[in-house]
């Protein structure tokens, strides 16, 4: 490399450490927001992100760093696959970003941060009406940046490719029919099981209190660092982080549900675990982050469903969840807690959904979104398109808004087309943890001891280290050997309902 | 004007807005920091902070905005109050700025971030030694800062005028001159007065949940408003804003002292209703908050002193503190918690002072900051330099650095040159008590009814609503009618004191 190479790339670097120290701070503006605020504090934030998003922007798309990109491209093969990739991704951001107007990112910033504290409000009073307004402007809005951004084949890409590179909207929807055919199939298999699953241990009397420090002690136990991070309460869950040594994680209680606190505290340690366990050689670099949220929802799914619904953790968890609900737990052994904590069940709530019924809630954002997109269906018809999914892909019909249309944060936040990342984190995650269980022969045996460092280790070297330095599909190849595919999940659902349930696996 | 100049001025303008933005977003990463942040996100915090005041400094400091101002003073003469007050601010912060390297203020960013976290376990181990390099480092910067912006008399001055336009350390050595000569003199009738006063009753076991109660609903009598803002703990009390609909206070409990967090909270939220008082017509703009530190702090000290240390305040609040400490107020009169919350005696913790030798804290820090500002005293000397100050003002030496040298938050946020602004806050809520008691004659025996409205309103009339439109001086005349002078102050404490202690107040 020639020496202005050199100095380019460093510049580059520069800017790039820059765009990270941003982004986190509107990771903090907008953590802040959710857990924290005063409710006439919203005007503020908004003008506050719209501001910080606009300068972000003007950056990222400054001449200069179209400047210095080609400057490195041209002369720098011999670059680390680290620096390659800081490259590549400055690239990536900088091509998207020089294709949207300033003032189209500012003015989303502002209608984001607006439509979150409307969809709070609407959330709470179970009336998407209140929200209807709001998410029309930012739905209009990201379908100006699908259309400045563009596409090949419909808006839906566009926007999906800013969460999931390369993926597409038509290798989803083939993704979805299979996943769809499978869990009918699954499902079928499970209504006619010999044993049934009695899931009302869970449903008992459980104080808030004493759920709260049960979350935060499996929090430890599986290595979320608290030095390096904090958990609150917001209405929705959540991960965000400010570096690798601020991340921070939310959840919510429930008086009558052992569940959803303490699945939902492993699923956003997972990913928290995750960011706090980026290399230094990346950090505080546009690849200093997970590199996509597929991935990222793999690690929170892996410690939520593979570690956390496993049998082998309810031997360790029970007798220290016994000493904190006596009364709630005395007649529970490990089967019936382990079997509640699978419990197969058509339901209203995404994030409470079990394995199985999980891809169904994932399949049915996506076809809402794609008809949103493609204009087939008016914001204002939302509740009435939701409801009738639900009734024909669960068999069950929300009851009102809250627990139907509004139940998730995202579309408040402008992300759209980002759900399917969802069902991609199940994929990969099921992928891992095979990989896991062939490199520690032992691994349910150390779950079951408490041991939970060698996974985490695992995933530290394999995952976590590289942050955005490969692309999705080559980190997973090489963490697991293979090419991201579906065969994992299939095997592992197959497997773990068939123990459960109590049918042939094969 | 001309269509060029009116262009110019909405551009400035827009400026501006931008501006407030970042600062109150810089202002956000401090209280997260002291509130909130987990110990690993020091580093991280700070490299974010350094980036946004990198900003910030960049863009006060572009050609453009030197163009603009030229453009609109060139022609401007028309302007309205407001108008004029953004064009000088704008003015003032961008002359003072384009003296400073981008590389200082981003150094010093970095720099405070880190001090701050420093001083915090520096203050929690009692050990200014921990706390020394930090400091030093800190200082040397503000050294730099005062050498780029330049003085007339001494690097003070080019300090202090970052925080009351136009004060010169030589002005405040004659002000404290006087406060000293006259304070001796009080506190010598004081020590000889025929009545002496008993603090023990606010000394007892108080419990901190009921004092938390206390102080919000304390905060809610006052009228702060608390969806507009919300109150934490923390090590320092402060307040800070993100907007007229975000400003947040903290404060501190003690055990044994229902003061500590009493007052503290009235204190802080003095300060923050004048910022929830800010007028719609200079929101979100350079002028957008409190005109200067010195007309804050009379906010603050007004409610805290005048209001909540007077004989008329506890006739309304002892029944309901009564009803929260039924023993430990059991056998407390209205005479004995007023003369308790007006004890007079020398004490090392300036936000715990009485108003009596409050001043000669400050003037205290005044000489240590001059002395360190030029080279007359090392760093590492400081705590030596402080016992020995506070032996020969107040009488008392320090057991340790906490309650000595390390008190304060100040010199770890870069705030060197700040501490005058304290007693200039005292000598306007003087004035401004006195002004407000010609206009309201029934004003005490509101405010022992409970009714604080009208002080407040005419506070939110003759002050907050004007933010910065006009300087601090023009400002406290048009309130009070008169140019700012001590005479109040001096009239206040003698009255006051007189009648607690029980001797002739002329």
């Amino acid at each position: 490399m020639t020496l202005t190479t050199t100095r380019a790339l460093d510049e580059l670097k520069q800017v790039s450490a820059e765009l990270f120290d941003l982004g986190r701070i509107a990771e903090l503006l907008e953590w802040d927001q959710e857990t924290m605020m005063p409710p006439k504090g919203v005007p503020w934030r908004a003008e506050q992100l719209a501001t910080l998003k606009g300068i972000l922007h003007e950056r990222l798309t400054a001449p200069r760093v179209g400047d210095l990109l080609k400057q490195v491209e041209d002369e720098g093969g011999q670059l680390s696959d680290v620096d390659a990739a800081i490259v590549r991704e400055m690239r990536r951001a900088y091509d998207r970003e020089v294709k949207l107007p300033a003032e189209l990112v500012r003015e989303l910033a502002r209608a984001t941060s607006e439509a979150l504290a409307t969809w709070r409000r609407a959330r709470a009073e179970a009336s998407f009406a209140l929200f209807a307004d709001d998410l029309a402007r930012v739905v209009e809005l990201k379908r100006q940046v699908a259309e400045h951004v563009g596409y090949r084949a419909e808006p839906y890409d566009a926007l999906l490719d800013e969460y999931e590179p390369g993926m597409t909207a038509a290798e989803l929807e083939t993704m979805f029919a299979n996943l769809r055919a499978e869990t009918v199939a699954l499902l079928d298999e499970i209504r006619r099981a010999p044993r049934q699953v009695d899931r009302s241990v869970f449903e008992r009397e459980y104080d808030l209190d004493a759920q709260w420090r049960f979350g935060q002690e499996v929090l430890r136990w599986i290595g979320y660092d608290f030095e390096a991070g904090r958990q609150d309460k917001s209405t929705h869950p959540f991960c965000t982080h400010f570096g690798t040594g601020d991340v921070r994680i939310t959840t919510r209680l429930h008086p009558r549900d052992l569940g959803q606190a303490l699945f939902g505290s492993m699923h956003e340690g997972g990913h928290a675990m995750y960011e706090q366990g980026i290399g230094p050689s990346v950090q505080r670099s546009v690849i200093g982050s997970g590199v996509s949220l597929g991935v990222h929802e793999s690690q929170s799914r892996l410690w939520e469903n593979c570690v956390g619904r496993s049998r082998a953790f309810w031997e360790y968890a029970l007798p220290r969840a016994r000493e904190l609900f006596p009364s709630q737990l005395a007649d529970a052994d490990v089967d019936t807690v382990w079997r509640a904590a699978n419990k197969v069940e058509p339901s209203f709530i995404r994030v409470e959904a079990d394995e199985v019924t999980y891809n169904l809630h994932i399949a049915l954002r996506f076809e809402v979104e794609r008809k949103i997109l493609r204009r087939e269906v008016e914001t204002k018809d939302l509740p009435t398109l939701w409801n009738e999914s639900m009734t024909q892909m669960l068999g069950i019909t929300p009851a009102n808004d809250a627990e139907g249309v509004l139940q998730d944060i995202h579309w408040a936040s402008g992300l759209v087309g980002y759900f399917p990342t969802y069902s991609l984190g199940n994929l990969y995650a099921a992928q891992i943890w095979a990989a896991i269980g062939r490199d520690l022969p032992d691994r349910d045996a150390r779950i079951a001891a408490g041991d939970f460092g060698p996974i985490l280790a695992w995933l530290r070297d394999r995952i976590h280290q590289h942050g955005g330095t490969y692309l999705p599909a080559d980190l997973i190849e090489r963490a697991t050997g293979e090419r991201p595919n579906a065969r994992y999940l299939s095997a592992y659902l197959r497997a773990k309902y068939a123990a459960v349930y109590g049918f042939a696996a094969s």
